[in-house]
């Protein structure tokens, strides 16, 4: 049963498996783990001992030294409870060549039956070190044929720093980062090409690497943590606990749909006579509930259970974690009802407008004259009104008078905003123009410019070239809010997303940015200014084409990452001290009119640690377009050469076509 | 409200729409036939009298004249209740330029305002006849940007015979082809590329054409019968209903997801007091309901619920249809539980084989031998052991003695093929052979051969091959069950399962064939013979090598049709008059292990009335593969020539790729 409900929350991540011996009765097996409280085991499918080349004939090795047949369980037991664990002791890159011989037919031999199955998942040993080439490919050869099964590789997730724990996995090791399982997952899924299939179980131990060590796992396709019971502390009362870190990145694991699995022998002995209420319920119901987990499972449901439910924003948005979507170009498209709709709706967007506006005003005409003059707004890209409503509350709160031009180019939206001037009575005030600001002849000049035409990376729905054609009716000391924007950008670990690029299996849609929820992504390192625009702007030799070099230092105890792209955001300052933006340091709370962009690298590249990562960055406007090319120029010859990965250096463009003008 | 329920129906001919005038108050509009029991309205969204050339100014013109804004109803009201209709005055083949012109800003503007909307269709008028290029090109041209929305456009069920009945539609009529307004809609449709959101919403009129001429409109894209009030005739009671064939009709678009309009003036007068129990309780409810069209929807209601719910077996289809899926290919993969699982549970099969066995052992075997005779039989292709169960019922029915050797080349079904033998205790009658037949060296001859290898198309999942490899070890006067299998085709026009081969945009998915479960197609002719097996097969040059040339008369009252591809089908004899199969006028009934399979054309072939139909089929043998060729070869030069269908002859081909054998 999962491990508790938790409001919004319907990921994988309610349920906690457990990491069984071989067992000859399956059924028996299934059901004590589950009538325990776990929803599926991890055990293996065949028998330990099994060494195919020990078999006497062919005939005998084509029957499988399996427990029973698939009957023995329906369909949908196999499928939604048993993930299978693949031998432990098949070594596919040992120097012996039986070992060898026996270990990949067994690979092949348990995956196939495990596919024959159904199951969701199958659990492959962990790699023996960074050099596992033969492993690699037997997986990647599999992986080529298989129905939808996953494979989770097991990594141990290790602390370098401690020698002792490293002992059983470190029989390869050679220099400082081999030390790292990280380096064997990454060389492991190199070779196998970001198969979609291959995933991770993560080996929790009782010590932990650094912080942002840890971080880097996240964007990975962790989907199973498994955790020992000698990971866990003893609390006052006996019972098994774990340390404020270990909690900590448990908290993670349930936030990004990671399953956990418990593993290993009972280390704790939990009197049966000290047993909270719902266990003794739970074990009388059934009478034999003497699982030696059970005290472990309580443990982990009950760091489910306090955690807390999503917000309300976050329930919006889980959704749309980590999915790929076209940016909006409302240059060239006209929106849907729908999408103003969903706009309209983000109440903190207008109310920072509200507020510069009404700054701008106060600053514009002092007190004295309030009565006297009359200030000419124009909104431009006025939609269906809300800068409208905006300013105008602004005029009303400060006791300014006000003259509205809104201008709107989509003649659908253009309906509603009249719709909207006659119910609310303001036809004396607000004059709707149905035409492309870039193309207006304004009968008189602005005191104030005010439009909402930013992207996620700011600048990338042409908000400069539209402003650019505004500012001609903007009178000289004339005020735009906003006054200026700067996009930021930031180097992330996201295999989902380069996955989801990748398999269209193309290269124009490695060169086309996407608005996408982060969620199971690690940002590596701060962001960094990009381009800013200021506006107005009266230089006489100004250009909206913009280059930037940037280089980011991504902390040393990091480890070696992998970087799939680079995240983007914006900062606005709409007026002064007022500012509006994404950017993850200084976002405006409770935004929801943004998610971040992400630029993909057609080849990801690894940072080995203590290298710089530089990027180049530009922004390149022709006539009738606009686009953004970038490229990694170093690390330039990576240290740690993994045959896969292409030359660097590649660059990539983006394209968001303008329109070119006609008045409806 | 829905029309009712009906047992696993869960398709949109639940639905009910009414046909509405231009109403300024669109709130009201909707509430009032809502109340009534319409689930959604088709109306006009712009004034009839608008015309765009008489806007004064092009400011005035850029506020379309509707009656509200996009606020006076909520998003999913828009987009759940309303479908947009597009003005009726509307003529884009016009001579007169002013109309043309008028008519093409109207339907851009018309239906741009229905996708601010997110509505979820939009109707379009009727083309003026078979001569509609530029409403055609629009149109095409409008839905190359479309959001989602479907453009339905209106063609009405004309009777051709009828000459009254056709006046209202015939003003471009010349000769008798372009009478018929499937010709209107064919002619559209292929200007317009079958684009898959374009649809059809028919007009059904008092008088309905032949039965052979109407079924054709099912193999196409309709997702809407607008139904007339004066197509009703009045029973006994005074109130409305249809004639048999307009039922029969209505049970048709029930059972193909269409949806129901009704459209006209009240011909009825049902006077109050009249009205049955639930209406008035209904009426009672809101006090207002004087919807004229109350009694015709009733009516519509009644047809729907009394429809026999869904069986079984179409409930399990229901999921299916139409849906293409690869054939299996069990030589080259090895299937999985699930699969055995699915077909395990067809009783009528192993029923039939069990029939089968039986009559063979008899025929063998004297009764007076039953004693001492003990027949050898071999299931070649054993899976998990159904027709070693089948088999050895058989022997028990037919009191004969049986030794069963059981040939299965998948490893994984010899786990539970063992399982079995032991569980039931027949290790001394039946011996498994974990072998490819085609390898196996048989340590005796067999006196009878059973198998399942049929495909949807009889020998397409090599059965033959399969065969010819494991007739070595059957007797000289051995008996094959199945002793022949011979497979069937019929042209059907399939407008979905082109699209969705289309859609791919690559040759290589029209060179493929697919098993799907035909329902939204049109039969046009009955099936005929293509290829036969027999088994044993003896002769010295045999070949599974196959040609036929095919010739199919379709009934002349159907009118042209589109010929989008081939189903495909097979009738096997087990033995003598044991049979097993799907060809639609044979099929064996209740058997669901087999949906027919879909040849496409990649260029879609229109056949006029009276044009035989010429189709030559091949079956191709390589050393590692067989595979399928196909073409059309006649009619070759159209009467009707549309300048968008290609030449006709195009070869397609399918590969079923044998398998390498290695013994595991």
């Amino acid at each position: 049963m999962p491990l508790g409900e938790r409001g919004g929350d319907k990921s994988d991540s309610r349920y906690c498996g457990v990491e069984t011996e071989f067992n000859e009765d399956m059924p028996l097996a299934l059901s004590s783990n589950l009538s325990s409280g776990f929803d599926f085991i991890v055990c293996p499918l065949m028998d330990p001992t099994y060494r195919p080349s020990q078999m006497e004939s062919l005939a005998l090795a084509s029957v499988l030294p399996f427990a029973g047949s698939d009957l023995v369980l329906t369909p949908s037991q196999w499928s939604s409870h048993v993930v299978g664990k693949v031998s432990s002791w098949i070594d596919l890159d040992s120097d012996d060549q039986l070992l060898r011989f026996d270990s990949e037919t067994t690979l092949r031999q348990e995956i196939s039956w495990a596919s024959h199955l159904s199951l969701q998942a199958c659990l492959l040993p962990p790699p023996p070190g960074p050099s596992c080439g033969n492993y690699a490919r037997c997986v990647n050869h599999i992986l080529q044929g298989l129905n939808n099964m996953q494979l989770w590789l097991r990594v141990p997730l290790e602390d370098k720093s401690d020698d002792d724990a490293m002992d059983a996995f470190s029989n390869h090791l050679h220099s400082e980062t081999q030390n790292d399982s990280w380096e064997w997952w990454n060389s492991f899924r190199l070779l196998c090409e970001h198969h979609s299939q291959l995933s991770i179980a993560l080996d929790v131990l009782s010590s932990l690497p650094s912080g942002n060590s840890l971080g880097r796992w996240f964007g990975e396709p962790i989907r199973a943590a498994i955790i020992h019971t000698n990971s866990f502390l003893t609390n006052a009362r006996g019972y098994p606990c774990l340390s404020k870190r270990h909690q900590k990145l448990m908290d993670g694991f349930f936030n990004h749909s990671v399953q956990i699995v418990l593993s290993g022998k009972q280390m704790h002995n939990v009197p049966m006579g000290n047993m909270e209420c719902n266990d003794l319920a739970n074990s009388h119901f059934d009478g034999t509930d003497h699982n030696p987990l059970r005290s472990y499972l309580d443990y982990i449901g009950y760091l489910y259970q306090r955690m807390d439910p999503l917000s309300e924003q976050e329930r919006f948005e889980i959704g749309y974690r980590d999915f790929l979507q076209a940016p909006l170009q409302p240059l060239m498209d006209n929106l849907e009802a729908q999408t103003y709709e969903t706009f309209e709706k983000d109440t903190i967007k207008y109310s920072q407008y509200q507020r510069a506006v009404s700054k701008a005003l106060v600053d514009r005409v002092p007190d004295e004259k309030a009565s006297t003059i009359t200030t000419v707004l124009m909104v431009v890209g006025a939609g269906r009104g809300p800068l409208v409503r905006a300013s105008l509350q602004a005029a009303e709160a400060t006791g300014r008078k006000l003259k509205v031009y809104a201008v709107e180019k989509n003649p659908n939206a253009i309906v509603t905003l009249h719709s909207l001037v006659k119910l609310e009575g303001w036809e004396k005030i607000v004059t709707i123009v149905s035409c492309d600001m870039r193309c207006w002849t304004a009968p008189e000049k602005a005191d104030i410019l005010v439009s909402e035409l930013l992207g996620s990376f700011g600048d990338n729905e042409l908000s400069p070239e539209c402003l650019d054609g505004a500012q001609r009716f903007l009178k000289p000391d004339g005020i735009s809010i906003p006054s200026s924007y700067t996009s930021f950008i930031q180097p992330v670990t996201a295999s989902k997303l380069y996955k989801d690029v990748k398999s269209h299996k193309d290269i124009v849609h490695f060169e086309t940015a996407y608005v996408v929820k982060l969620h199971s992504v690690a940002r590596l390192c701060p962001s960094q200014p990009v381009f800013t625009f200021t506006h107005p702007d009266h230089s006489t030799k100004k250009s909206n084409q913009r280059y930037r070099r940037l280089r980011f230092e991504i902390p040393s105890d990091t480890g070696s990452v992998m970087v799939h792209g680079f995240a983007g955001y914006f900062d606005a300052t709409l007026y002064k001290d007022v500012h509006l933006g994404i950017e993850p340091s200084t976002a405006t709370p409770n935004m929801f009119s943004w998610f971040a962009i992400f630029f993909p690298l057609r080849t990801p590249i690894c940072v080995p640690p203590g290298s710089p990562l530089e990027l180049q960055f530009w922004r390149c406007c022709g006539s009738t377009k606009v686009w953004y090319e970038w490229c990694v120029t170093s690390p330039c010859q990576s240290p740690f050469t993994t045959p896969v990965v292409a030359p660097i250096g590649l660059g990539c463009r983006v394209c968001f076509s303008g329109r070119i003008c006609i008045v409806a």
